[in-house]
């Protein structure tokens, strides 16, 4: 990683952790489920999506405090998703991030109740963002529940499953993944464009690149499940082999999977040499959800 | 129940059940996962707080299609959490409106996800009303957030929850049903209210009467598992004793509830009496909660 990126990253991942953090405790709900909500906030991750929001931001030198709001509403999202995909009924995982999951500390009904809350908390926060434009909070508010709804994730996750049960064609794959993780990292990419008043050309630039790179995030997380250590990763490795999952290295080898990471990796850097002015970060953004080994 | 709110029903059911219909087959998603929705979402009820935001509009004279979609919106968000509440780990029930809960048909894992997608969706489709004014449009979407999630009703379900361990004071049992059912009954007031442009002080009054109605509705609940047979109920009767659960019958007798609820009511229609115009229709409607039998 790139010193560049790494200050970006340490400098910007406490503050969107404030961030949550505060919208969660300025709640006025029942002790325990804020304290689970929080739990599975704080259990780390890589904040890879309100990253985005901001190095998208960066990228049109706008700053504006709203991104750090639009950030973690996005990670609150994404964190009640693996609250519940990590359910008994779903993927049932005893371990997150290196950490329990939520259900196995506040139990299956508390767990999918946080998830609830989180899920409805965010599209309230989007509505109260006062100093945001009105027209600008609505449209956010849409595309996110587009992005995570039966259109996106959830649409994704019921993919998956249904996937569990045969063998998927890379085109399937694809799909699953376009929607499952590919529609909230999109989303984030956008959101950024968004409160930074990108034209509509440059948003769609930004929405190439943001599929390349939800591709690569996704096959990159295959590759990590092959090669990588439960140690490492946080989560159990070798999971996808052993329940003989479709997955980009069991459709292509590992090989294959890491020439079609590359292409997706290029493609998604000739999207950014499209835009009017340089844009280091996003491209060194990418590089870093190529090379992670987490 | 009399005719004219009879006639109001009758009227008015099938446009609601029409526009949850359309607004779940109109998006793109796998059908499994829209045939789950539409399995709970046309599972039959009351349909009253969908009802509440059209007796609202009804008062002020006000004709507008949002309402529709404003209480199929509401239905929506009903509908998920009873998906949710029916599920193993919560009341785990095998059946809801005398027709198997979802997870019976569909399995757990789509069951949470059809929840997730239906609450996810309901604020999407707030954010869409194109004809509704803007600052309309957020505030509705807020105040959903707040009603149906860790302040309202998610809150009131977690404190339900932890009821089940421990005899419930009256104050208590109250606070768990002012959140459970009462919040998003208040919405549906108050939704029609911003719809129909009522002034703060008829807002301030119908809160009043939104708030005994939902106490109402609460107690009628408790009494009715007492009194009626799961058949007329479509849902298991008698759960409330069998589980020791604290309820307004096992507070304060059957008797002592019914005397609860009466004087809930005479409050709610009090209310109403402050309203600059008479309001026929809200009072039979408040009858109507009172003397339901199912």
């Amino acid at each position: 990683m790139t010193l560049q990126l790494q200050s970006f990253m340490k400098s910007n991942i406490p503050l969107v952790e404030k961030h949550m953090d505060d919208l969660v405790k300025i709640i006025t709900a029942p002790e325990i489920l804020k304290e689970s909500m929080l739990y599975s906030l704080n259990a780390g991750g890589k904040r890879v999506r309100p990253l985005f929001v901001l190095a998208v931001m960066d990228h049109f030198n706008v700053k504006d405090d709203a991104a750090y709001t639009v950030g973690a509403v996005i990670e609150m999202i994404h964190t009640y998703s693996l609250i519940h995909d990590d359910l008994p009924s779903m993927d049932n995982d005893d371990y997150r991030r290196g950490k329990l999951t939520n259900h196995k500390v506040f139990g299956e009904a508390f767990a999918t109740l946080a998830g609830d809350a989180l899920n409805t908390l965010a599209f309230g926060i989007l509505a109260r963002m006062q100093h945001v434009d009105a027209e600008k909070r609505l449209e956010l508010i849409n595309l996110l529940s587009i992005a995570a709804g039966a259109e996106g994730m959830v649409g994704g996750q019921i993919l998956d499953i249904q996937g569990e049960e045969k063998q998927l064609t890379l085109e399937e794959l694809e799909k699953v993944h376009i929607n499952k993780t590919g529609a909230i990292l999109r989303f984030s990419i956008e959101a950024g464009a968004i409160l930074a008043n990108a034209t509509a050309d440059e948003r769609s630039i930004l929405a190439e690149y943001a599929h390349h790179i939800g591709l690569c995030f996704q096959i990159q997380d295959d590759i990590l499940d092959v090669v990588g250590t439960t140690e490492q990763l946080g989560k159990t490795a070798g999971k996808d082999v052993a329940s003989d999952k479709s997955t980009y290295p069991a459709l292509l080898t590992i090989d294959g999977a890491n020439k079609k990471l590359q292409q997706h990796f290029r493609l998604a850097i000739e999207a950014l040499d499209k835009l009017p002015s340089d844009s280091i970060l996003l491209k060194e953004f990418a590089e870093y959800i190529v090379h992670r080994n987490k």
